[in-house]
């Protein structure tokens, strides 16, 4: 059996049931990371012994957690007390914390194997790592949450936590060809996380294979499922769905354009009342990168000039901009989030789901660069939860994502749309 | 002039205005610790230099922020970027953050001086520094925040950070004679702050020795102040005083007992309307012990066996008592406060505030245990901001606090409320 081919809830299910050990799955994976990653390098660290040992150890227990056994990759911003983590930047190398991330701490409560620490661009921003795009090694895996994409769709590992402070787990799923989940902001602590924007934008998230597998890990990190949905009839022929092009559909290529269009028109055939929602969020793009710089030039101000030194050209033009950005440009942006929050929620009245592009398009050539986030930045501002289901190609046979966004709270009411439009794009 | 002996408030005030220089009062609190500290033993990391460098720095850069130039104890669970950190633990010996805590950034951006840190108790749980309390240095000063009360007491500096999950903040308040504040909680990040149960009661917290220093501190740490008063005329002639015992108030010896209801007494001859609270809040804090034990259990999973070797007898205990602590008892202690909290609002309908004992009475002789903290833990389970005054003597001389208690939010009104009683108490 290709148990590295499982999707997270399939492998569960067999692990919790006795059908699979976790140290098969574990080692299948392993296999098939030996094969893969010397072409995509999705892994910062992975030590073969120390996953095998937590599989065995998973095996021994015979007390599942809902994750009993499961590997999952853990993005190298989170602290583990078992491996290094280093968070992208050569100021932290060989830096060992003591104790775990507590959403690394939950997850293996729930019974994961912490498989390896995946790849992050420097400290979560945006200066690449070395990982490559499995679909097209030539293209960048976009990021911050490059490894965890990548190792997901590379079929390395059935699920990997990422994070976004702007568009770090969408747009990199978009890219990738996977599913990516952002919750709603403020519902997973922080802690043992490398910060950028903790106060308003920080957001642990997660990258599988399948929507279906969302929940088992949100369970896990003990997302709050928030309301059922609110429209007549709850999600599956009722569901209310918006397509809202915002102010960043400007950004937005053809095929991410023609994939929103597509599956709005499927939705529609399959049963889901489609609209259009005209709402475009002016100006959020812009006040979620001066609310980002501020916070990171907080977060990071006890750095010594020697210190900065080591940072990327790119990390210090956010820290530049950051103390260019008086504490009033920051109540603006803040409180022009908030008066967009208010319409949000008549919006919300009208849809269920506003239905949008997850990236700009296909994955740029190159890796120099992770891509733009401007499809995801007005939506990690406003704090809702976000999700992209892989279900277009572009011009060069390349995955394209389209995103669902839910109203902030009601992230399992996200969830379970995400179930119903996936069966309608995928099923 | 004798600098060290100023107040926060009086010292900002001067600072601001040039009446006195940074690096002049630096100077005069590190005379005061080199002749106190030998007797004390409050700070665990101090570098004259350093301290000096940075109030040089205040005096220089003339841009002042509220706590312009003021020197500040910062207590040891709090990472500094430029102080080691060893969280009152050999586990983490020789400890050196890159970054500084989320509030300690907060201070240095208002312009604070990080005078050094200060002992607390292992990891902020049970297990005692070497600080002496400086009222009788054969009594312990309380704790966990023992070498931040004692620092402040014996005026090496006019305020410093504590935190509280027990009774960490308010009983070593009372036992040193200084002001304590526990704010509502979840109000300051915690950020580069040692966890025990950061879910639901880790709360970092002010020590000062005047009511009126506490609104400068919190405006520097971000603390919303929330709603004015609820009462008709707000705090004042009208203040709403409900005098409440509590299932802790066996706890508390006859010094205690009778500092609140001369208290009470004063109060209602200053224009308080005092009236009796006889809400129990049974099982409260034997709840509150359930949800530390398995919050702490579960933010030191990661901990190795060896590693644990080198926790104390007490801190095992602790996780013992988490790990033997099934979730249905977690979920249930959390719902009797949920149910608590319930009553608590309808308290707060007949009160502004609440008046009643800070510890069990005067600070106990020896230095093998800090005290217990019954009289403060029903108040941090149920999240409402605290507040002790010394305001009474105990049978040895030695100070007696009474705590202040307001509703969730409204720490705002919780600080004018102190004032008004510190006038009438002190005044």
């Amino acid at each position: 059996m290709d148990a590295h081919l499982l999707t997270a809830r399939e492998a569960a299910g067999l692990l919790a049931t006795g059908g699979l050990t976790s140290e098969a799955l574990v080692a299948d994976c392993l296999d098939r990371i030996a094969a893969e990653e010397p072409r995509i390098g999705a892994f910062v660290y992975l030590d073969p012994q120390l996953a095998l040992a937590q599989a065995r150890a998973a095996d021994a227990r015979g007390r599942p957690g809902c994750l009993h056994g499961l590997p999952v990759g853990v993005k190298d911003i989170l602290d583990t007390a078992d491996m290094p983590t280093a968070r992208g930047s050569a100021l932290f190398e060989g830096r060992r914390p003591t104790l775990d991330a507590a959403c690394v701490a939950a997850l293996r409560r729930a019974g994961a194997v912490i498989l390896g620490k995946t790849v992050t661009t420097e400290l979560a921003y945006s200066s690449p790592g070395r990982t490559r795009n499995p679909r097209d090694p030539s293209r960048t895996p976009g990021g911050s949450s490059s490894g965890s994409a990548a190792a997901v769709a590379a079929a390395m590992v059935p699920a990997a936590l990422g994070s976004q402070t702007a568009g770090s787990l969408i747009r990199p799923a978009s890219y990738c060809g996977v599913v990516g989940y952002k919750p709603s902001h403020g519902l997973i602590r922080l802690d043992g996380v490398s910060p950028i924007a903790p106060t308003s934008l920080d957001t642990l998230g997660i990258l599988a294979r399948a929507a279906a597998d969302l929940p088992l890990l949100a369970e896990a990190l003990g997302i709050p499922m928030g309301p059922a949905a609110g429209g007549d009839g709850g999600p599956g022929a009722a569901l209310r769905v918006g397509v809202c092009q915002t102010e960043a559909w400007t950004a937005a290529a053809p095929e991410s354009r023609a994939a929103v269009l597509e599956a709005a028109d499927r939705l529609s055939r399959g049963g889901a009342r489609v609209g259009e929602e005209g709402e475009r969020f002016d100006g959020l793009g812009e006040a979620q990168r001066e609310v980002m710089a501020f916070e990171a030039t907080r977060a990071f101000s006890s750095l010594l000039p020697k210190e900065r030194e080591r940072l990327s050209p790119q990390f210090r033009d956010l820290l530049a901009k950051g103390e260019a950005t008086p504490p009033s440009a920051y109540a603006q942006a803040l409180a022009l989030r908030d008066r967009a929050r208010a319409r949000l929620s008549v919006v919300f009245g009208r849809f269920d789901v506003l239905l949008t592009a997850s990236a700009p398009g296909e994955a740029p050539e190159g890796l120099l660069s992770t891509g733009d986030s401007a499809l995801n930045r007005i939506w990690t501002l406003l704090g809702v939860p976000c999700l992209s289901l892989p279900c277009a190609k572009g011009p060069h046979g390349l995955p394209v994502g389209v995103q669902l966004v839910g109203p902030a709270g009601a992230d399992g009411m996200l969830l379970a749309a995400a179930l119903f439009v996936e069966e309608v794009l995928l099923g």
